[in-house]
């Protein structure tokens, strides 16, 4: 059925999400691997110590700087970046895995780590999260009620240098209230796996 | 919230929606048309006769060629062709209108319109709807029974040619039931809906 050029099955999908902090990426995301039972989850490396409530392997993978440094040396990283003085990394080798079983994966990343990966990978989709306003933003920064006023307008000030970023992303998605912004991922995701792009013989 | 470079209101879609006779693209359209009440169909001009159960206006709007050449010279068609002796064509300025507007429009062309619409628009967005098999092209086009065998192995020999255009296409569905290809179908024009360049000033 299908012409010579097109394989009938797809490769797979790199879905990239970031945010600012405050937007809601977090509870999107979980939503988003709950309903994608088949997408995976990709685990970062670091060298920062493991939090309470934080789990080896699915949070992280809690790693010395040593151990760190040698998979850094053999190019095992999509990109790393030294983040208040610990390493994080987005290991390779399950990404183009993944890609080549037909599976796709969900990467929690921030602006400048999704510029690597959209440039290592240019097939992968990225989708940035949006505060529906300042004013919400300010607002979910605040209930925390964890920080001071000072941390506050920082976390404000990095959210506006973040949202100008949103130009060399491929989707926007506005989280108002959760559900709708559910709905929109889950089409973003849907839709991708339908590109005629992702089925084409190289 | 938004940076500048970034509007906070997108601008219209054009949806193309191409598929082999067979394929069950009018019953996805119809159905897609009622889900999505904001969306409206391009209506093309044609020269031929209305048939019984026709609707000028919403099946075509039936012009002679005098009126067709006319609106020809004046560039008001997005695309043209003459289809066993009739002449068929896409009005231009609902299009436009629909995008300036942040519409969007749906319109139902073969491979040849879909390629000359894309070139004239190319932020058009084109879904391919494919049969799931041969062997169910052919029970479909021979069920209709009102047609010959000659007629039906023409109609599969057409259908062959149409899907090696797959390539240009930007999605694909494949309709081997109408829930799964309807579920597919907006799940693309809600991402689309979502994509950053169509937010982009320029």
């Amino acid at each position: 059925m299908w012409p010579a050029s097109i394989s009938s099955a797809r490769r797979g999908i790199l879905f990239i999400v970031s945010a600012p902090s405050g937007a809601g990426k977090t509870t999107l995301i979980n939503k988003l691997l709950k309903i994608f039972s088949d997408i995976a989850a990709s685990v970062s490396y670091t060298t920062r110590a493991r939090r309470p409530g934080e789990r080896a392997g699915r949070d992280y993978h809690f790693v010395s700087e040593k151990r760190f440094a040698a998979v850094r040396a053999r190019r095992g990283f999509a990109e790393w970046a030294r983040v208040h003085g610990a390493l994080y990394g987005t290991p390779r080798a399950p990404l183009e895995g993944a890609m080549r079983r037909g599976r796709d994966m969900l990467l929690d990343i921030d602006v400048q780590g999704a510029r690597k990966i959209k440039r290592l990978y240019p097939g992968a989709v990225s989708i940035f999260v949006m505060p529906p306003s300042w004013r919400v933003l300010e607002q979910r920064l605040a209930g925390r009620g964890t920080d001071g006023r000072g941390t506050i307008l920082r976390r404000l000030e990095n959210a506006r240098r973040e949202i100008r970023e949103i130009v060399r992303y491929d989707y926007v998605v506005v989280n108002s209230e959760l559900t709708g912004a559910v709905k929109a991922a889950k089409a973003i995701i849907l839709a991708e796996r339908h590109r005629v792009s992702r089925r084409l013989r190289r």
